[in-house]
């Protein structure tokens, strides 16, 4: 029987995660933002100062099954820094393929982020949720996550590069 | 004649940012939240591998005066990673000493966060603000962001400690 691994992904990983990545957006609805190349995945995760890192799950067939171990999800997070409690992690992605939902793949990404957080010396965890994903909301509030925006406010603004570059006066 | 310069932290500036750190909080109605010592700031904004970086405004008071240069501001921010976009930077914090606004302080410090993002390699530069805040939200949209959380819908969750033992089973 097959199994599921969570592991940290290697740089070879980077042409299946963006791939999953452009999947996830597509759930979104919001794809048409995608902007990133596999080779900026390859530079910016793996090099001496990462600016990121990332959990992938990985089907691993059982020794009878012709093909080999295949990615159905990922999870990328970083570390951040509140100047309340200071370190902090942040999951900015998670998604599992929609034909493995309901085996737990999700939970296990976001319990080894909590894992690996707490290793880190974090005391909090954030992520960002669409209103619109109600299923998504309620998975997080029942791992006992707080909706921020809900209860104190908090919006999240945005500048892109053209406001960037105005601001600096480029 | 009195002249701001804005500047990069050092360690030996941490004592007055908490001061100033603590004043923002409580202006944000959150004081309660504020559980971060000089000693954290000063080891995980200036250790080999940052988690922070903080620009201060300094007060540069004339040659006749008596006091020497005071903090009156400061903007934390650190790098995060979109899969959309890659690099990007996030403001945490930005804060002016109620009696030093008007002056343009802050706007200097927003500005100084564009050119390091994009000196960086960043293509988006993202901070949060509480929604009973208008003239923040305001003075954000007049520079040129935009509210993510109105047009898209995005929601800021957070598990506390507690719950992130909770999922890591500890």
């Amino acid at each position: 029987m097959a199994s599921v691994r969570i592991r940290e992904a290697e740089e070879g990983d980077c042409g299946d995660i963006l791939r999953l990545i452009r999947e996830l957006a597509e759930f979104e609805k919001l794809s048409n933002q995608v902007k990133i190349s596999e080779e900026a995945l390859r530079a910016d995760g793996f090099g001496e100062h990462p600016f990121y890192h990332c959990l992938v799950a990985e089907i691993l067939p059982a020794p009878a099954e012709p093909q080999g171990p295949f990615l159905v999800g990922y999870g990328l997070y970083y570390f951040i820094y509140s100047t309340w409690t200071g370190r902090n992690v942040y999951l900015e992605d998670i998604y599992v393929k929609l034909e493995y939902r309901g085996q737990g793949i999700g939970s296990k990404i976001i319990k080894k982020v909590a894992e690996v957080g707490l290793d880190k010396g974090c005391s909090q965890f954030r992520l960002a949720v669409l209103d619109w994903n109600q299923r998504a909301m309620d998975f997080y509030k029942a791992l006992g996550a707080h909706d921020l925006t809900e209860a104190e406010g908090w919006h999240s603004f945005r500048f892109e590069e053209q406001a960037m570059r105005k601001l600096a006066g480029r």
